[in-house]
């Protein structure tokens, strides 16, 4: 990975900087609203004890990164981490064009870091545990990388041989200068697309696995009056960033096959200084298996936007946790809030959604 | 249904009027690109017979019906002959705002009519079968129709009724010009929409059932360049209007159960003359369940659009027609063509999708 001395600092600045430097090599996704969601988040739900439901007010906004390259925003600190490198003198003096980069992914990152290398001419290596779905193999290798397949925890070691054998650069999925600020992006574009439309947004609310895309997002609105929220699903524990922030440190080891299986890792440090000791990001909330489900499916049927489940919690949180409804109700009063919603990625197979909707 | 001597005549120029007319109700529906699909298009196919494959040159642009208002092309028409009915002072004279319009459909335009009556005040009673879906039926009248169920071939027969006692209107599915020429305004809105992007099409491919849009799309483009084909699934018979194009007169019964739920009906003498007799369509093609189905893959996984099967017909036939394709190297050459595709829905169930990719 680039030389963190080389790095720039986490502010908004670079966001900018990096948002620069990968505009020609991405899509800016287009930013959609919703007037039936839009509706459903501004209606008290029908809570089957006898509390008062929370009233707020809701203006929704998706930017929709499932329409990225390679179906995910993970493009976005892909592209950033590669276009560093090549500004770095040394790895260039180096060879580092000719070793190449080395990744770890089970999932998007990988083929995100195949397809900026490759854009590059430069070599990829990455390693994915042998469980991974052969379409997400195929998909890495048409993107012309080098996978090497390994038993389910090895990841992080099978990448270190590597790199010890052919000086290939690390790229890691999340826990990195380059990969926050690339995937603040998303957030950077958002705000500016909204505005052009002549609105303000009030928060965004994004998905948390490693960090790296709500940190980032953190950063592009730092110094601004934007809020943001943070979300993950609940299921046997996959919330760890939510649990950290109520213990106070950070949550190191979290094991959950949620249907959300985009969102299973724990918060990295350099992400959970940015998020939670920062404070830039103003809470965490989590959500149920069946409340992720129903926001998929509004997602697919009001939307007409193919997700994955993933991309569906923050829409979850807003429609259906009570928590954060309350809260909005509470600091936005009657003029409500302009909220941005950052759907992901769309990386799913049509079996593989089929599933979820199978009786 | 407006009176045919007040209708406009089938022209182009009648279409841009239409545009005019509804363009403030209905939303301008994204035009989309897609790499992956255009290289795909433009690679002969792996035949297992001998025989030499075609090799086109297509770059594809996709419009977004899917995300039309209630999720499907046919608010176009619907809007359209409300508009136009809202300007006819024999129909107002005698009390048609009160009277309110009658439609008989199981499909989209049910839901269509139901919602463009519902915002102009009229009351609306819609007419379907009995073996609709629940939530079909649950939309119509969320958007405030009086929902009549009958046997499933009598259709025609409880709308008659309707009209009798209570005065309202009938607004066909698709065999009257202002239903023609609103479905048009999807043609002429990707055309505006691709030369604001810097290109020209040089074709249009969409789908036909009753032939509402097909012909609508074809009077959008008379007196252009370009040319407009029809596509339909072969499954048995459900390419009538192909077959109808052989025989060289209009079939007039079809019974099928295509995946491709939304163009099982047979083309109507109106939509007919303008496809056939004017000869404003160049020619029809059909395509497998199979080919449907692994379009429609390619448009939620690659394009992560969430469509319904019908709306898969039109790249099926750009990707695995080998006539189509072959006609397609023999007209356009090496420059190849820029060739239209209408999306034209997106209003299946997620449960209804996930039937179709189960094993």
């Amino acid at each position: 990975m680039a030389d963190l001395s080389r790095c720039l600092p986490l502010t908004r600045e670079s966001v900018f900087k990096a948002h620069e430097l990968i505009k020609p090599l991405i899509h800016e996704t287009p930013v959609f609203t919703n007037k039936t969601l839009t509706r459903m988040a501004s209606t008290p739900r029908e809570l089957s004890e006898n509390a008062r439901p929370a009233q707020p007010v809701i203006r929704l906004w998706f930017k929709c990164e499932n329409m990225q390259r390679m179906g995910a925003f993970k493009a976005r600190g892909a592209f950033h981490a590669i276009e560093r490198l090549k500004q770095d003198p040394d790895w260039i003096a180096e060879g580092g064009m000719k070793k190449g980069v080395v990744g770890f992914s089970a999932g998007n990152h990988a083929q995100a870091l195949a397809l900026a290398a490759q854009e590059s001419g430069i070599p990829a290596y990455i390693v994915m545990p042998d469980v991974t779905r052969p379409n997400k193999i195929a998909a890495t290798k048409g993107y012309g990388a080098k996978v090497t397949l390994c038993e389910r925890f090895e990841r992080e070691a099978a990448a270190a041989k590597i790199t010890a054998e052919t000086g290939a650069r690390l790229v890691p999925p999340f826990n990195h200068p380059d990969v926050m600020l690339g995937a603040g992006t998303a957030g950077l574009e958002l705000q500016h697309q909204v505005e052009k439309l002549g609105s303000t947004l009030d928060a965004i609310i994004a998905p948390c696995s490693g960090g790296g895309l709500l940190s980032g997002t953190a950063l592009s609105c730092e110094g601004t009056t934007i809020r943001v929220f943070g979300c993950e699903p609940e299921f046997e524990g996959a919330d760890d960033a939510r649990r950290g922030f109520i213990k106070g440190e950070r949550i190191t080891e979290v094991k959950t096959s949620t249907i959300a299986d985009g969102l299973i890792g724990v918060v990295g440090p350099l992400p959970w200084s940015v998020i939670y000791e920062r404070k830039l990001v103003k809470a965490m909330y989590a959500v149920t298996e069946d409340q992720i489900l129903e926001a998929t499916r509004l997602i697919l049927e009001r939307m007409k936007l193919f997700v994955e489940p993933s991309s569906a919690v923050p829409l979850a949180v807003v429609l259906f946790n009570e928590e954060f409804r309350a809260m909005v109700e509470r600091e936005a009063g009657e003029n409500g809030w302009d909220v941005g919603i950052i759907l992901s990625g769309g990386n799913v197979s049509a079996e593989g959604l089929a599933k979820l909707f199978t009786p």
